[in-house]
């Protein structure tokens, strides 16, 4: 069997390393041609000594392979799009992702899509382009489970459940989050990610992003999607089929299963990586319906996915700025949702239907959001 | 669409029954051209009446309907291979399934198995039979489950975990059962079946043969199947991969909706007498480790089915001889283990690979475990 070539744009980052990992698992399988990253130039050094790719590229440090390694940096867009590449890993955060998705699917590549702000900006768009070529697999845990429920079905899904974990703050009102430090939102009771994610998904942002993400990739209704509360992050999601049966995915949290399960698909292979899940030792699941009150983020994202248009290109770009503020001690962890929100109804929307418009709305309402921002600042 | 014609085995019992509810929410799809029952002549006469079937048959009154109807008693094997058949539900209890069973599938017919008893007497020959012709649905909520739980999945499964209810008398001391009466075990906490299935559902005996039925029907080791107490069944079994990704298929306990499955497949359609499941109602599941010790029934089916041969043949006659005694109050609850284990000791076996030779390990089990069960009588 002939080894994929893959290339990993954001490889530094928690999928990215842990796509390296799933690689180290099944060296007969990827030949790791291609690495992107941003600042953590002395792991991507590390990685490009261990894997020897062809094409390189360090968004802050756009020269410095070209010194150290006599390596030719290569842009993601190129990297996605190289004619000797199979599969792209998009595993980016931010709007750097979404021209190298473009580009890998124009040029029929397998895209393992992690970065879900790729699908919040341009879901139309994408998903259009994967209807004519290449393949658009989400590595996201929730859709990752609804495409695995939905695999080998000949019927559409009657209804998409969406589980949340509920974050570090579940049943905890509003108005008590006030002083909330980022150390104390970076704890994530059942998942270890990136800090932006972290913080998304402690404001739910990260779970309205979801459904989002689901309406474009399954096709589906808002009607169809139904979030619920699951603490114990082991049901990933489920699909409700139209005779009533509900297919569930589960397993242990971990981005190793969804990252191998897009790379290999449709096959499935043993990796002791990965850690098993044992039902006998899990002696209960529970479930709540989802409080949209106590979630302000939660209901921006969905009232900006149902406006459609260039309004989520607005929700992800003033919600990447207020969480850096917050991160950066700037903003009050409530605050995220106000400055999301007051950006929101600043916007003139557009069709969103054109990379150009998109990114231009992104700036924008960056340069907004950094102003409404400021005004918040501690 | 061509109306698929329809054979129903069994039809006034609990799956039959609820076998001709799905027809008539699907009278497009289906034309009843066969039914057959026992003593139920009454429901018998309704259906015919109602459905018009050209092929009749009353076991314990073979020549009723030639009077009644002027229609000619068909036998159900006969129904079962008749050149105008498409499918043939076997819902008959006992060994009256398992002749029709194989002449069905020797004449290519979609065979959907209610009765799992034709599994255990026969789970080798009829797996060799369904690999050569026809088609083997299991109807049977968890190996129905399983199979929905791989269609669709190109790599074999790496454990399959059938859920238990654990039945009425979950942890209750077996010592405490001697007393139990017939309409104590008769009440199943989630699940509404005919009298012998629920009895062997209140042992664990039916777990037992289900995990036969599932050795049989997936061609998987013992050692892959694992069985959990769930009390809510909801999630009806699960099947897990190589890479450790888990499948469950969940839906309110109603055996229409595996019924509409195995008859409809690979089409689901909508069905509005089939209860959905509301997840945000359910707020909880619960998992426990079947303690065996508490199921001797169980066991005495695990072991008789890991010896193999002749010994599930001995297991299934001396039970349903053993269940019957307990119905008519002449046994006590835990005399029928007792029953099943001393038939199973006497047993010389035999390969088991030929249906009458499987007959006759029937015939002389039933008398063995008649002689041991008059012992007990009270």
């Amino acid at each position: 069997m002939e080894r994929k070539r893959l290339v990993i744009l954001g490889s530094t980052g928690s999928v990215g390393r842990q796509t390296l990992e799933v690689v180290r698992s099944f060296p007969n399988n990827f030949e790791v041609i291609g690495l992107a990253a941003d600042r953590n130039t002395n792991l991507l050094t590390a990685q490009i000594n261990e894997f020897k790719p062809r094409m390189v590229f360090s968004a802050s440090h756009p020269t410095l392979f070209d010194n150290e390694t006599h390596l030719m940096p290569t842009d993601p867009d190129k990297m996605a799009s190289d004619q000797s590449t199979d599969i792209v890993m998009v595993s980016t955060t931010g709007k750097a992702g979404l021209y190298p998705t473009v580009r890998a699917l124009q040029t029929g590549k397998r895209v393992c899509l992690a970065n879900k702000e790729v699908m919040i900006m341009a879901g139309y768009l994408i998903t259009e382009l994967a209807k004519v070529s290449g393949e658009l697999f989400p590595v996201d845990s929730e859709p990752n489970a609804i495409w695995q429920c939905l695999h080998g079905e000949s019927s559409n899904p009657q209804r998409i459940i969406i589980t949340a974990s509920g974050g570090p703050f579940r049943g905890i009102p509003q108005d008590s989050l006030h002083n909330i430090t980022p150390d104390q939102a970076l704890k994530h009771p059942t998942w270890n990610m990136g800090p932006r994610i972290t913080i998304d998904s402690s404001t739910l942002m990260n779970k309205g992003f979801e459904v989002i993400e689901t309406k474009w990739l399954f096709n589906v209704d808002w009607s169809q999607i139904e979030v619920v509360v699951h603490p114990q992050s082991i049901i990933h999601s489920m699909v409700e089929f139209d005779d009533g049966s509900i297919k569930a995915q589960l397993a242990v949290p971990d981005m190793k299963l969804p990252i191998q399960y897009a790379l290999l698909f449709p096959n499935r292979r043993f990796n002791r990586d990965i850690p098993r899940f044992d039902v006998s030792t899990q002696s209960q699941m529970t479930f709540e319906p989802l409080k949209m009150e106590d979630y302000p983020c939660y209901t921006h994202a969905i009232n900006a996915g149902r406006l459609g248009k260039t309004y989520p290109v607005v929700l992800s770009a003033s919600d990447e700025i207020a969480v850096n503020f917050f991160l950066n001690k700037q903003l009050r962890f409530t605050d995220i949702a106000k400055v999301v929100e007051m950006c929101l109804e600043a916007h003139v929307p557009s069709e969103g239907t054109d990379l150009q418009e998109i990114f231009q709305v992104d700036m924008l309402a960056r340069s907004k959001a950094l102003e409404i921002a400021k005004r918040f600042m501690q």
